[in-house]
């Protein structure tokens, strides 16, 4: 006499982290990649008993992604989680939606050497699919983005409650980390070239706009980027607001004219929002 | 000319660290939070223009939470929370909704010291209050709960595709990290008695489970919490599969009946699921 | 015509996770360890031409740390890094000195449970051994080991030059990350005895001592702990002092008289000290 | 009748993390540091008794970081370095000898925008200074630095014993994150110039050897460096294999020709060692 039941579940292999070399005569390509896959469908007897009749396991899900990058290659974050995602759903009755999260680790070339990499820090390149017999969706995206105007930035009219002691600027830094994701309208697209295009829209929104907020910045990013990419109906980004504050150096018998900041951990602002393209299809589980 | 619009979005000041003292004579209590406060209303203006008039800054929510542990102290970290999400809501003509999320960090005393603590490690408390006009959700929980059932764990009877090498074993470590929370039919509780409660009845399951998938233990967890608490209407689990693999010692000229395992870090299942009461009240923003 | 040489230099294989699993009948008993291996010789061939003839492969010193908990059991971090030590010294001529660092994770029965285990937080037990034809030295630790005194600190008398705007106080929390050494006289001894020893002292010295500086505290701790320990000739201890500011609330119209605080991440005092017993051996290699 | 006394001691504040913004008209610069100091002398009183007049709080040490910047701005992590360590042990009776480490966070310009700017990840600069009566000492270094050569790579030749299972190669992924620091034989140099050098080295020595052994690589690294910075004496490595594994796809009916990788995490080898120029001045301090 059961009082509870199942709800929403999914299971998968998290963070598999794959690095595909591809030879070109001498001259080496790589691709590394960190997968996780989770996938949902019928589960309630596993669940309920521990009959795992219905479970394809983390192990082979794994074996999956290692199989896939040696046969199909890996042309971009996002088509090779496409590929993922389709394969599980279309291979096992039991599963009725696959999300496949991808994230690239960045190399250059050390030089003009063939077969030498450094890797590229401060940007990490993600995509995220859904699928499942109704629909497909795919949300590229940027993380480890830290980016910082050291003027042009005012901060000022906001709400003065009776817990409020912040004084108002004219000029101070903006600094942030910035996390920001773009849903696509279709899902076939130039992957490859829509993620150069996006870092750029976001690096120059950021650094051409004069700021009255970081909200205000938020939105000019997003917009800026649905301007640039037609093909991209949505944008989240998610802006951690990094306070550089101004030291009080008046103790020491010196002015602080924006010259010498502390750079703040904790408590830090979090500015997050979206940007909606008019008439875009509805986004379904792209975000989940 | 728009062709965008404003979608979803929220701001707030995230993880002030607040450590509240209580002195009962020379016995000193202690409550130790971070705090993560997000708002959200009509907040087109400071995205499309940068007007602040309907901000209320991070910087005074952060003074906020510190304000209200000095008059209100703190009872527990959903009481607190509660607090907070109902000024915001109430006192902001701006702030529709408010979103606050507390972490506790619990401390033992040492010996008999009235004002002497040590840290408890391997449990975090969380609470995560939702508030606005038309409803007030509370969720509680733990994380950084790690725990390992050395035998009574099989795995068998799953999938088998192409894909697929992983052998069926009939006793192995079942170990995860637990992260679950809970949701409360009603805003109001015995908050500090329910929660050793949860934290013995996850246990209690996790260890008297006799496991043949971790989805089953997850589900046995939540049905035990739901049995246990008849206040919690809807219990979500989040359980990394801490994978602990034997190792093959035959080259060695050794066997290795279970005694020596491998504790794998990347890649790792990762199992989330819910278990929901019947007549559970709809969870509306409870989890977001 | 080489105008450079090689300098001091170690090899080895870091953070092997090995599990350890004893059976007394249904009672299970449980090690869970990381071990690191350093070792050193004549290394000049493979540095300077590849020569891998004296290399005994980080693979293979991983094997021997899982073939070694087979074979003999873990009876304590130290007695298992010493028997690790002298095997990759004694077996192999290429190689003079061997450094074994062992990170011992703590778990706790769930109830009565004869296999079911919680991780216990808030401490890493540590033993750090070097071995070479001359010398044997054990080091045993703690760390992640948490403590707060909500009064009895006090910090003033202090140097005051141009830079200085510490206010004094007679009344502050004192609370701090202990990471704590303790260097024995011989390699043998009681290391499952000495640890909760050694560490209730530590504790009972920290919440016992009425601080007027947290080198005072350091001090006291380590006196304390060779007080204690006959065995132990030398305590090195790192104290990072994790300040709680006092919160001002008088904006706000409240007081504030050491009951809302501010826990702060960095930057932060880090306060490093050894304390010697009389007549304490050299030292040697034993901390490096 | 003490039976102990007080061995190395050293105090001082950790992280402080300044930002330093220098105006040329609308051309912003900015250096981003954070410093740790750790000052040393005759500091029994304070251990052993509390007394504090011998001590510089940590948070006058902070306080000179911030006005430092402000005076004398940051022309280099190292030249900003020695002058906190000369003020130190100069202006303070009690320090006897001054020890700061400072790490550098990178920053590219946006385009051209004059005050706009993108974190470099990739790469941190550092620096450690120690300064005392009798002489000053002064290693730069870099970390965070990850390279990959994905092939001319080779590994065989080594001992083979009872644990030994590793299969000889002769084409493998060789991957490590670099720390390297080098030390300088004077207290003056240029030090702006030296550290764009120096990454060229390391990275085109990395490039650039055909590999037996990581420990070759090391070596070819730091000899490289000494050989292009004459002014540089020493140079350390600290470099962790980050282990590629070949994936075994035969029962998938794939071969696996150095194709598709298995990132590992954990354990990794670590190899560590020193190049020295002959005739290099003693060390003294200048690693501590």
């Amino acid at each position: 006499m059961s009082r509870s039941r199942l709800g929403p579940n999914r299971y998968g292999k998290a963070e598999t982290h794959v690095v595909r070399v591809t030879r070109d005569g001498d001259v080496h390509h790589i691709r590394d990649l960190t997968v996780s896959v989770a996938l949902s469908g019928a589960m309630e007897a596993v669940h309920l008993t521990g009959d795992n009749s219905a479970v394809l396991t983390t192990d082979t899900q794994k074996n999956t992604v290692f199989a896939f990058a040696r046969k199909h290659g890996v042309d971009s974050p996002e088509g090779f989680g496409l590929l993922l995602a389709r394969h599980f759903v279309g291979s096992q009755p039991s599963v009725d939606h696959a999300r496949v999260s991808v994230e690239e680790h960045l190399w250059d070339r050390i030089g003009a050497g063939p077969h030498s990499f450094v890797r590229r820090g401060g940007e990490t390149r993600t995509a995220l699919i859904h699928h499942d017999a109704t629909a497909t969706h795919v949300v590229s995206g940027i993380r480890d983005l830290v980016v910082l105007n050291s003027t042009d930035s005012e901060f000022w009219g906001y709400v003065k409650d009776e817990y409020t002691t912040l004084p108002e600027t004219r000029d101070r830094i903006l600094a942030t980390e910035v996390t920001a994701q773009w849903r696509h309208t279709s899902a076939e697209a130039d992957w490859e070239g829509t993620y150069p295009e996006a870092r750029r829209h976001l690096l120059e929104a950021f650094a051409g706009t004069y700021s009255l907020s970081l909200q205000q910045t938020l939105y000019a990013m997003g917009d800026r980027l649905l301007d640039g990419l037609p093909e991209v109906c949505e944008v989240r980004l998610s802006l951690p607001n990094r306070h550089h504050f101004t030291v009080d150096l008046e103790p020491f018998g010196l002015d602080n004219d924006n010259e010498v900041f502390y750079a703040a951990d904790r408590p830090y602002g979090l500015i997050e929002g979206a940007v909606v393209r008019d008439g875009a299809p509805d986004a379904g589980a792209a975000w989940t």
